[in-house]
């Protein structure tokens, strides 16, 4: 089962980076797939450690995944990596194996540390519909700005019937920011 | 904001029913509305308590919308009604205030306790497919057996690619149950 996280790592000068990303659980390990074209993959690299934040906070998600975006974080308890401040829990890993082969890196890490805040809300319609216009939103390069505005309209009902504010604001600046794509990028 | 739940309650003969359902939290209030034709309508109105159970198990979700089903459970601590022995997270409450008018009862509950068991997985993208899946189940007498089957057939993908084998098992229960359905129901 694939889990929809914030990823943060650090690069070797102690940068902070924090990218929406699936990643799966087995037992105390965390299997991580960057592309090798992503931050996260180079810092893993670098520094090879991180934290698997897991937030219902679709906001941070949606302004991770389309630009430079830097949310709050503090420190984590025992890598060199950063934690959401308004993280539900997380998970503080070390990479123990990795495979570097192909457009997209394996990277499995142990699991040396976690912590706790707060529930995670349940289950939201209008929170998923924005991880789904999160994920349309960094794949306008390979489906184009016609197909990405059509699939977000098609998600929209379930903000309007069941957002809050935050949810509704997180929607409108994907959909802003789809409109804002230029096919030519 | 509205988040999917399962909501119980008993009858006057102490009968326990599971309803998956919308609701809202409002401080220390939970909002219910429940269809006027609902059990859960009628057992508001018999016993005015209950419990919102939050739980990630999508299995309960789908299985308690479309048939008869008793999950497992145990008595909660301070109101005549059931928990999930799944709920990750619950809330019982008492019926403070109620509107009947219109198709859709309005309960106005107080949470007079709370408890909590497992962290909610957060966010998988096969997990909400089944609860939209679900949704799609207990709408089949409005819109169809054709257009439920082609919204689920939309939905799969996200199936295919983040599901565990429970998600993927209660996708297919949901879908053999569209096929079956019989539009002249």
């Amino acid at each position: 089962m694939s889990l929809e996280t914030i990823v943060s790592t650090l690069d070797r000068d102690g940068r902070p980076n924090f990218a929406p990303m699936g990643i799966a659980l087995e037992g105390d390990h965390v299997l991580l797939r960057p592309f090798s074209t992503a931050l996260t993959w180079r810092n893993l690299q670098e520094v090879e450690e991180g934290v698997v934040n897991f937030t219902d906070n679709v906001a941070l998600f949606a302004r991770c995944a389309v630009g430079p975006f830097l949310p709050s974080h503090h420190d984590a308890r025992k890598v060199r990596a950063k934690v959401l401040d308004d993280a539900c829990f997380w998970k503080e890993f070390v990479v123990e194996s990795k495979d570097l082969d192909g457009e997209r890196g394996r990277f499995s890490g142990r699991v040396v540390s976690e912590g706790r805040r707060r529930d995670f809300v349940g289950f939201n319609r209008a929170r998923h519909a924005v991880i789904e216009a999160t994920i349309l939103a960094t794949r306008l390069h390979l489906l184009g700005r016609d197909r990405v505005l059509e699939e977000m309209a098609r998600l929209r009902p379930l903000v309007d019937k069941t957002a809050g504010p935050a949810e509704r604001e997180a929607f409108e600046f994907l959909t802003e920011h789809a409109r804002r794509w230029n096919d030519a990028h």
